[in-house]
């Protein structure tokens, strides 16, 4: 099957076949979801972290093997293989075929495609036929089935604590309680899927990608496998919230001050690569006709209207975090060539990939208190900008 | 119903109807569970938190947006919104009727109840009637099911790690272990709930709550709403443990520092406000009752005298911990009138709120060796004492 | 049953019972399953625990009781409760019978058996007759059930964060997901287990000790109850990882520089008590043919070209991070006499206890990256070298 353009593809006893599966090949069945997938922020996972030079900066100094030379630390480059099961497990490594290679198995010697960065099933994954993503991320093989798709857990092995919490403050909520509860009376192979009749309380895919209908046969929401597509902010994007982006591919972006960032250091949204106002009311009109299955539009608006006092909140808290690191960087108390290597930066880190994002995340999915006020929560937040203030009055200390 | 009580009544579509249904509404069909309920600290957890000037610094400390002033942090007077998905998405809010507003719907405007810190599920919710406590919390629309009640997701929901970790400590237990393998065969909608016929092993309903009943019929134990009332020791009480106290409403304890806390900083337990040895006796003799279904009175002696121990050490713990922080605040190297807004402030909250807390749950709970050694236990309570003392010795040299 | 050698026999109302089931009386049906049991580190875990004098230092400085005179830190002996319900609520407790004593209960006054560190069910327990583990650390009374011990939440009992993850990453990786997603369609009880039949994707039984099966009826792994005997490497033995030992029994250890550990703190395998490179590809083999059942060859090789990547890569931090260590003794900043009592002194061990153990789990256990990049990952290793890099510098300051 589309041997052609594979170049993973190779002779394996009588049979031409590809060792990399393909979004190329699903769609031959499937076009309309690889169409939509192709656009969203999952099929340029990679890209949109390896193509940024910031991201990519944080990526190296953390995951980069460190020696120690007189007493100093010194970073080095990644390994293919530690990236691979870091950062790319989830967003997808670059698979190129090169050549072949002899592998012994039990069945003798056989030749093989020679893969780098395999296997990898991020949903980013750059294949050898050129396509972008891995259906089996969320369909694994050989059931691709839409029941696992469904269920929480697979949406789980990546949007996760400390960083993007979506399944921590699921469990935590009462939506998760009752999914935890009562799942196994609930129906997940449904096509369209009937809220309140095939299940009673959401998971992800029912909010963010599956054909909902109402008992009645009316559509609620039309399926997409443009996951960010039902969104209008971005609660864990660099730094600071903002407006979605309006390409799948963020490395494009832009900001004011020249950096690939959607927003300033001062808290400026990039001009010209977001999606507008218009843009902004249309989706959150798609995301509480769903929620208006169940709950009153009092309780949406009421709902949403704490999300936009949290997301203000948040992003006002990381910004004093940010004056207060700008300010070590003009003191000198830290160097900011590398804003991720220092201890002050790395508390800085924290406060917004760790502390608001969760804060964000447990507002907009309908409460997990305990996450918001201890787990990575306020607790959190105001610990460590406690102790920023310190560092810096030790950090000076040290350097007179 | 109960129209004439609720501020929150409105008329909708020819129908008067209460948005907040409340335990005055319930107790129609259910009166004693919702006396009894009202008599327990869960009725009472607004005020608990809200209404003890102790606890309240604590909570405005931690939530508060902060904001850099030459460069000094200043903690500002939290807000309603983040206190209501904060603190009180568990303890509950204050929800109060303040006229009609309109609101846009699909079916047009519409006028609603404007209700303040609405929507909210928390188990000490203020209503508009006057009433405490929203069922909702554990029994959740539109199932109201009893089911839900007793799996331990619900009790999760609020109960869990950093500062109440019930739930972790029960998924790493021998009980959360059989719970999690053998559930599905299990019945949860069974009244009275057969011991060792509906289930083998306890959830948190089994112990706190539940009507149980031996396989030949006889009562293990009666059913309460009022959950603390098989406990005789509370171990989660601020800073050190103490005897259950006899009122649900805890903001009237004062200690004999005249402070309003359960015991002094000197560890002496406030008098009058909480239960007597009898009392305790009583209550420890319907728990052990229970164990008695699976296991031997020695087994429950010895379970119990090791509590009675980590109780002791865990005090002893915080007692040195105190100590230390007081002996900071006589060197001014901190300062009391605020005793959570400085660093070391902060890590002797750990020592209690998170440490001491998770050790006593874990031994309670029969059994969660992981926690008690580990995550949030004895590494933790060990590691944080000693930086503690590293932070003193700097905080002077800083402060010269 | 086996009264003569029970030191803990009673007679109980006519009956002679003992109170300590232990693998002597398990053995008379199930003899090769003790016997393999027998020989694993599980069954030695107390003695490899606690008489190892570098261990148990560590045991105790973590868990002893602490107390302030002079504002110095008294670390005090732990007392037999907290170890028993931390460190032995896994690794087993010695449990003897010391006489009769009186019980009270509610059949009236009751001659037991004086126990000491009773009830407990850790897997290296050693019995009143003399033999070592509690068969019903996996297999729970009154079931001794299969299905249990093939769960995942019962090896996640002791297998959990932050030393030994190994729940952690198995429920965050695919094979977790798929577990979580459709377990409840599957077979546990079938003996032997028919892989890609009764299962879809594998438990931890699974591929370190059940009889497994193909579909047509070959065997791919024959049963063991030797749970290492599978495995080639040993990725959390104290600081670097090293060859498996021969015996179960690890206290025999001596490294080169006369130290009870695997590995020198320079990186040195000890010689003579680890197991040869032969007997590993023996033992790799085995496991690679379960992962053959449904992998590929290239796929499986790939896999562990990769965790051998990881596994130096950490062990390489770790070396760096001790190097670190040893010039604070060598300065002076902290003291060697004990290695585990000071704060640069338990930033060391984080590394390789928490975060390299971490990131070796989730390379081992096919892919769970969140965990190694986050999680007790990457992050942490980076973050808190960094911060020990701050911490030399702070000490040597205040040692001036």
């Amino acid at each position: 099957m589309n041997a052609k353009g594979h170049k993973d593809n190779f002779e394996h006893f009588g049979y031409k076949i590809n060792v990399v599966v393909s979004p190329h090949d699903c769609q031959i069945c499937h076009p309309i979801e690889v169409s939509q997938y192709s656009r969203s922020k999952k099929a340029h996972a990679y890209g949109n972290l390896m193509n940024n030079p910031i991201y990519e900066t944080l990526v190296k100094t953390v995951i980069g093997l460190k020696t120690l030379e007189d007493n100093y630390i010194v970073v080095t480059t990644p390994s293919e293989s530690t990236l691979h099961e870091t950062c790319l497990g989830c967003h997808g490594t670059k698979v190129e075929a090169k050549g072949l290679k002899k592998v012994t198995t039990m069945l003798g010697e056989i030749s093989f495609p020679n893969l780098t960065n395999w296997p990898n099933q991020g949903v980013g994954r750059i294949n050898p036929d050129g396509s972008l993503g891995s259906c089996t991320a969320c369909h694994p093989r050989h059931s691709y089935s839409i029941e696992i798709a469904r269920k929480p857990y697979t949406c789980g092995q990546c949007h996760l604590d400390p960083d993007v919490p979506a399944w921590n403050v699921y469990r935590e909520s009462k939506h998760g309680n009752i999914y935890s509860s009562k799942f196994s009376e609930w129906e997940f192979d449904q096509v369209p899927w009937i809220i309140g009749k095939d299940f009673k309380a959401p998971t992800c895919a029912t909010c963010h990608n599956s054909l909902i209908i109402s008992p009645s046969g009316n559509v609620i929401a039309e399926r997409t496998h443009d996951f960010g597509s039902r969104l209008w902010v971005r609660i864990f994007g660099l730094i600071y919230t903002h407006a979605q982006p309006e390409s799948g591919d963020t490395s494009i972006i832009k900001n004011k001050d020249g950096l690939p960032l959607p927003v300033t250091f001062s808290k400026e949204p990039a001009s010209g690569y977001l999606i507008n106002k218009s843009e902004q009311l249309k989706r959150f009109k798609i995301m509480s006709n769903i929620c208006n299955s169940c709950h009153s539009s009092d309780w949406i608006n009421s709902h949403f209207a704490k999300l936009d006092k949290t997301i203000k909140e948040t992003d006002d808290m990381i910004k004093a975090t940010t004056d207060l690191m700008i300010s070590a960087w003009k003191k000198k108390i830290e160097d900011k060539t590398n804003p991720f290597d220092e201890t002050i930066e790395k508390m800085w880190i924290r406060q917004w990939l760790f502390y608001a994002n969760s804060i964000r995340y447990a507002s907009a999915m309908t409460g997990a208190p305990d996450y918001t006020s201890f787990k990575n929560g306020w607790w959190y937040l105001d610990e460590n900008l406690q102790r920023m203030m310190d560092w810096m009055e030790f950090k000076k200390e040290i350097g007179d």
